[in-house]
């Protein structure tokens, strides 16, 4: 085990991925006959981003990337070969043992638990400094949070939230530097649904999962009263506590509009002194859930952002830390590779259910799920679906997966999840935030703009083109390996100590420039009638 | 137990809910014995909101309420008789016609057109202080409108809107009193959803109905860059004309957050001295489109605020306006009773095609479309899904339909449509506005607090207990028609009075409380991957 080891220098003219890898990738174009590593020579020329051999390989022999199997190998290959459609298949490796295949090849490709590497835990680990909240957890931000149970609420919402806007009312909060601000998160469902279904169960509890967050001193829940989503059902459903911090209340039942705002300031008001007695202090990594997030990606993603932001998660759960990966849609077809990471057979299985649930989803609905690489992606350097998917999946770095949990559901392990949930950005983050997730690090190559509140969302620029274009949208410059700056243990280093500085109240861009309120987004699967 | 005496003068013990009605509605519990009419005295006690027959009927004659028919006498009614699903029924009038049944009981049960009453139309037109437009069209406010491609560019959006608050930046704002505002409407959709499927065509028809909508004066529209929903698609395949007045840019390309903030900024800046020159001019009734709506219904709702808001509809109507009926799971069951008033057999299939739509959406979704009275609902009254159906459709009074639209897709004719959507009011109500629709309408009995940017919304009580308890949302009462203070033809003609000045600039409590920016919510029925 050598996750934390460091590679030797990073030469100029190749990206190394992970130590155990059996490829490199290309920095930049490369001529037949250049030497890319002591002895290693090119066999022939090299576009950007494709993959170079550097072990002799056997036809059937596995090749990783990521520290991860891609594929076999199809003839004979040379240290120096140019690794692609040519020499690189899938084969018997082929993610479609979730479809109608025989027992035995299920068994035999989801290979669960073949893969499973214990992690080497740091002694003692690193610390940030948080926010110990009186039941021991630890947040990394404190704010009063404003929820609705329907979309007919939102306005009143919104308008207690102005009240308490730095910007807008400076002398509501001068008195509580300690309070980060008071956010309103509304959403456009919770009415017009079953009342008995799987959609009203998940905003419910997406719901809770905001309501009990380590980053909220205190909640409001504002209803209108009539709407399905009833917020007495929503309570108890989700065991959740009614009391100062936790108050619940309806625009009708209290008489309309202006008596509800005032309603929600008043009780804001008491609760604003408390919520200011927090201090922070040292607290251990292992304290801190990080949400891996991608969106707008480009061809550099799965070579920089994303195995740096793996290296990073591979640290931090070394440190006791846990990270959540999501976004079903970009791991489908892939699924075996993660069942291999799994530490039992139930959170293997728990996976391959939620794939399960995915294809039926979709089948019925005429949606798409093919995540097969593109032409586009082939010429970019991608051979095989286990690559592409890999590609996502390298922000998780390669420790065992402990846990698989359905959307928003609540974490109870530490270590590596993966949560079910699509791969548009908002509605994924707001799944790993309700599911308990402290920290967001999120990989970009086109340049997203996300933030969360409340909960500090990082963002990694694949490339530096994108790093100078959009510069006060992004965090970290990942595209530094490109540029031959940096090499991946560094850049995964100085990611991790970035996750700590954040953790401890420095702001991160988003944060700065008032992100978060508009991107609560619960999923929405229900028919609305 | 004493007769109930009435005089002229004392409040009428039963509502009459239009001429042509076969039964009219106990206002209170009634006992046994009570003339309820001249010579028309009951037979047996009556329940409060339920039904009392004022003709003699035979078995098979129709019975109409709402001036629509919503069954068949099953035996012998005398006059003063309680009618009720022991002497009611539908019978062949059965809306199933629409499941696989003959190609006879089909055209039977649809009868298209079989109830079209002409309208007799009022000249010259009553007239209303309207904002008339450079192409002819006329609005009944003046807003400066953002609008987002996808939901990664809502935070944008909202900061610009909120440089121009009249609450927070009121200099911004002082030179242009004839601009009522900036407002950012923005949703949680735009990416991860198949780019050549039904779900991204009505979210563009949509966004295109609001960028051009006459009530505003300038558009920006604001993405991300990366998104499915791209802005040149959109403008594209909606017929939509970039210029000063739509002006289309995305965060990546202008560099990020700080930089698309600034520009939405100046270009609304350049925008407003020549959006502030508008005036107000006598225009005629015939440019007002209303939406109706209903949301939180009661018991009430279909004796009060719903046949009352008919009642102005056919005034509007017969003075030139036009009318948008939608929430099709509400007539779902009756819509055999709206071909009936369809103009032509075009106009009757849309709507039956729209049916089968919804049928075929559930069926593969697991959805319930019941739309049968339940028990409560009879026990309150009602008797057959004809007259639950009618009570909602009793808002759109009894003129003929001229047109069915699917969600957001543009009002070509003048008089009533139908417009496709779920009852969910948010969701609804946008595809109203994106249709064209210049004010709303919109019935409630529990009290909802809906408003809407750019268009103002009234809302209509249904009872007096809810008037009072939530006075400050509320902008008529229709709980009037029980307590006996005034009749439908008063009340309706009361309204249709109230859609003129509000279209004339008088503000509705929504508008008051600043309702309008959160409530913009596109209908979402694909799958987000
Ligand atoms: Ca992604
Ligand atoms: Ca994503
Ligand atoms: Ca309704
Ligand atoms: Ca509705
Ligand atoms: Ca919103």
């Amino acid at each position: 085990m050598a996750l934390i080891e460091h590679t030797t220098e990073a030469p100029a003219s190749i990206i190394r991925l992970h130590e155990r890898d059996d490829v490199v990738i290309a920095r930049v174009p490369l001529p037949k006959g250049s030497e890319i590593l002591p002895g290693i020579v090119l066999t022939s020329a090299v576009p950007a981003a494709h993959k170079v051999a550097i072990r002799a390989l056997q036809p059937g022999d596995m090749i990783r990337r990521y520290g991860q199997i891609i594929g076999r190998a199809t003839r004979i290959i040379a240290p120096g070969d140019h690794v692609h459609v040519h020499n690189l298949g899938i084969g018997d490796l082929e993610g479609d043992g979730h479809e109608q295949g025989d027992a035995k090849g299920y068994v035999k490709e989801y290979a669960i638990g073949s893969e499973v590497t214990p992690v080497e835990r740091v002694s003692p680990a690193a610390t940030f400094m948080g926010i110990q909240r009186a039941d021991g957890r630890v947040a990394t931000r404190n704010y009063i949070g404003i929820l609705t149970s329907v979309n007919c609420s939102a306005t009143v919402a919104h308008a207690i939230a102005d009240h308490f806007r730095r910007d807008v009312h400076p002398e509501a909060m001068a008195p509580y530097p300690n309070v980060d601000g008071v956010v309103a998160l509304t959403h456009g469902v919770g009415c017009a649904v079953a009342a008995d279904g799987e959609a009203l169960e998940m905003l419910q509890r997406t719901l809770a999962g905001y309501a009990r967050h380590v980053n909220f001193a205190a909640v409001l829940v504002i209803g209108l009263g009539c709407e399905t989503n009833q917020i007495d059902t929503l309570i108890e459903s989700q065991g959740l506590k009614p009391g100062p911090r936790l108050h619940p209340f309806t625009i009708q039942q209290v008489g309309g509009t202006t008596k509800a705002i005032a309603e929600g300031i008043r009780h804001i008001k008491q609760l604003l002194a408390e919520a200011n007695q927090v201090e922070r202090t040292p607290c251990s990594a292992e304290h801190l859930r990080v949400a891996l997030q991608c969106g707008g990606s480009d061809g550099y993603s799965g070579i920089t952002a994303n195995p740096a932001l793996g290296a990073a998660v591979d640290r931090l759960i070394a440190h006791g830390g846990s990270a959540v990966l999501a976004e079903t849609p970009e791991v489908y077809g892939a699924e075996h590779l993660l069942t291999r990471r799994a530490v039992s057979p139930a959170v293997a299985h728990k996976l391959i259910e939620r794939i399960h649930w995915w294809e039926a989803f979709c089948r019925v609905r005429g949606a798409s799920l093919d995540n097969n690489p593109s032409a586009g992606n082939k010429a970019g350097g991608l051979t095989t679906i286990l690559e592409k998917s890999l590609g996502a999946v390298a922000k998780a770095g390669t420790t065992p997966l402990v846990e698989v949990l359905e959307y928003a559901e609540p974490m109870r392990e530490r270590g590596l999840a993966f949560m079910d949930s699509p791969g548009f950005d908002p509605v994924s983050v707001t799944g790993q935030v309700a599911s308990g997730c402290n920290l967001i690090a999120f990989t970009t190559g086109r340049g997203s703009a996300f933030g969360c509140a409340p909960v500090p969302s990082m963002k990694l620029s694949t490339n530096s083109a994108l790093w100078r274009h959009q510069s006060d949208d992004m965090d970290i410059n990942c595209g530094a390996l490109i540029d031959g700056d940096i090499d991946m243990e560094q850049l995964g280093e100085q990611i991790f100590q970035r996750f700590l500085t954040l953790a401890s109240g420095e702001r991160s861009r988003s944060e700065r420039h008032g992100y978060g309120q508009q991107e609560f987004v619960p999923w929405q699967i229900g028919v609305i009638t």
